[in-house]
């Protein structure tokens, strides 16, 4: 951490993405009942920004069908911020009007996979977020938008990602009305000095409207590499519940940064996240249950909570 | 990273403990040719540190009796640092009769803790430690001596273990005549956080001669841990092939560090290991077959090295 840089901060949000990411990665289809007694269940536990699913056209993922559905039980949360991934305006469209707080729009910073994923090249995604922002203020609605850069760290398809052109395509998403951009790991190829070194230099460039960081667990460094984020300013982290999703790459392989297991460390450190780590690993079972079959991930739901744990994880027991 | 400390280093030490963590903690004995085998592989991948086993009475520890006749076969590999774990003085005596070049002598501490595994006060352990500094000078041997303060990080019987106590121990550990010392997160307690307070006040006390962090998996925070260890300055890394070893506490959770993915982790960050991952994912898959039936960990191994990498990684594939 470069000394002119503020303290790592106190508060940090994890912003939950299971819904979308994981399920979108499993073939299990959760029923709808589900997906409500999970967002509810995760609101209990203090969670208040959750991913509820994706505009994509239904026959694509069959997963996130019900989005719209979903995404009407979150907004009867007070205080929760619900969001869903839009690939293209039509998606936004659908976000607009059922009144989605977020719509984060996906862009590729590799071209291969764009080209492969998305099917335009990250400039032709820009210049949809452009069409994006001028649709939302139109609409007279409040829904945000933030720009998801992904393949931010290399990419299975091109290989290396220029760190410059990932800078290039952040600072693009802002400019075309994003009012936000997050970075992504998609692949599991960062390590924590290319996390220090990448979003040290966006949050020199953006600042605060670099919003959040996307890791991946495929090789084991998801929690260093958001500690790495974390040294470098960044305050809300993506996560799934029991570390669904995935990678396509390599079946069995981790896939996003496990929610429990990421709390428990922010806590821990003494970052305080408002989430009850005890309520979180009640909830992981319940979905567990639900996704016999598929491969899950994560460390602290076998370990448990220390026992005679030093005050910090005390606290977190007593709340539960 | 406080802004006085030097600049974290272009190169570190993975030094494996397999041998001894892992295998005394599982019920497999492997064979003593499976033990050399394992080190004259680790030895061709580049491994230049490796505890062999531990000088403690066979009826303890049946897994690890065979270690005079290991360590013997380690010390006709030129440049190999065969280290030795050793309790007390018999042990010590053992270690420099077949002539280790280092021998660790573990202190917890937590009271609780070393009462109960040691049956010694910590502070008898750092006695102990004079004496076999005592047999040492007195044997013409050249023997190191590392104390190794474990525990240091909290403990599940006793609880919170006092910074000031386990800083207290480390220096009196050197004042008894160790040659360097260690810190060692023994049960998974340790977070990111923690690590950099207490690595950074302990290299401020002794410096270089705090020579070793030793962290555990138990709650996925291990790989997190080693770089807030390697940003405070700490150069060498225990690890255990496969991330055996487990935690008596939790049955299938994981125990030490995962060598390869931890060679994997530093050598994509730019810090030269001298280890070829590539030929250590190969001997995990031999050492997996002996131990079929233990629960083994890691990622590296499940997610394979990465397509189309960023040179980093590309040399490491080059390299094998």
């Amino acid at each position: 951490m470069p000394s002119d840089l503020q303290p790592p901060a106190a508060r940090a949000t994890v912003r939950e993405v299971g819904l979308r990411d994981g399920l979108q990665s499993i073939a299990t289809v959760v029923p709808t009942a589900h997906k409500i007694e999970w967002i509810s269940a995760a609101y209990a536990a203090g969670q208040r920004e959750i991913e509820v699913g994706s505009f994509v056209p239904a026959r694509l993922l069959p997963q996130l069908a019900d989005t719209a559905e979903v995404l009407a039980h979150a907004k009867n949360l007070p205080g929760l911020v619900a969001s869903v991934l839009v690939p293209n305006i039509k998606g936004a469209e659908r976000a607009l009007e059922q009144g989605a707080d977020l719509m984060i729009v996906p862009l590729s910073a590799s071209r291969a996979h764009s080209l492969a994923n998305l099917r335009k090249t990250p400039d032709e995604v820009v210049a949809e977020v452009a069409r994006i922002r001028a649709l939302r203020d139109a609409s007279g609605r409040r829904t945000l938008i933030e720009g998801g850069v992904g393949t931010a760290f290399g990419c299975t398809l091109q290989g290396e990602v220029a760190e410059s052109e990932v800078l290039r395509l952040m600072v693009a998403l802002l400019d075309a009305g994003a009012d936000r951009v997050s970075l992504a790991d998609t692949v599991g190829f960062a390590d924590p000095a290319s996390v220090a070194r990448l979003f040290e230099k966006a949050r020199a460039l953006v600042g605060d409207r670099l919003a959040c960081a996307h890791f991946h667990d495929t090789r084991g460094m998801g929690l260093a590499n958001v500690y790495a984020a974390w040294q470098a300013g960044i305050t809300r982290f993506d996560a799934c519940l029991a570390g669904i999703g995935g990678c396509p790459h390599a079946p069995g392989a981790s896939g996003n940064v496990t929610t429990e297991d990421l709390v428990f460390m922010l806590e821990r450190m003494g970052v305080a996240t408002g989430i009850d780590v005890t309520a979180l690993l009640a909830l992981r079972q319940r979905v567990a249950g639900w996704l016999s079959g598929e491969t899950l991930h994560g460390t602290l739901w076998q370990a448990g909570l220390p026992q005679n744990a030093a005050p910090a994880a005390l606290r977190l027991a007593a709340t539960a």
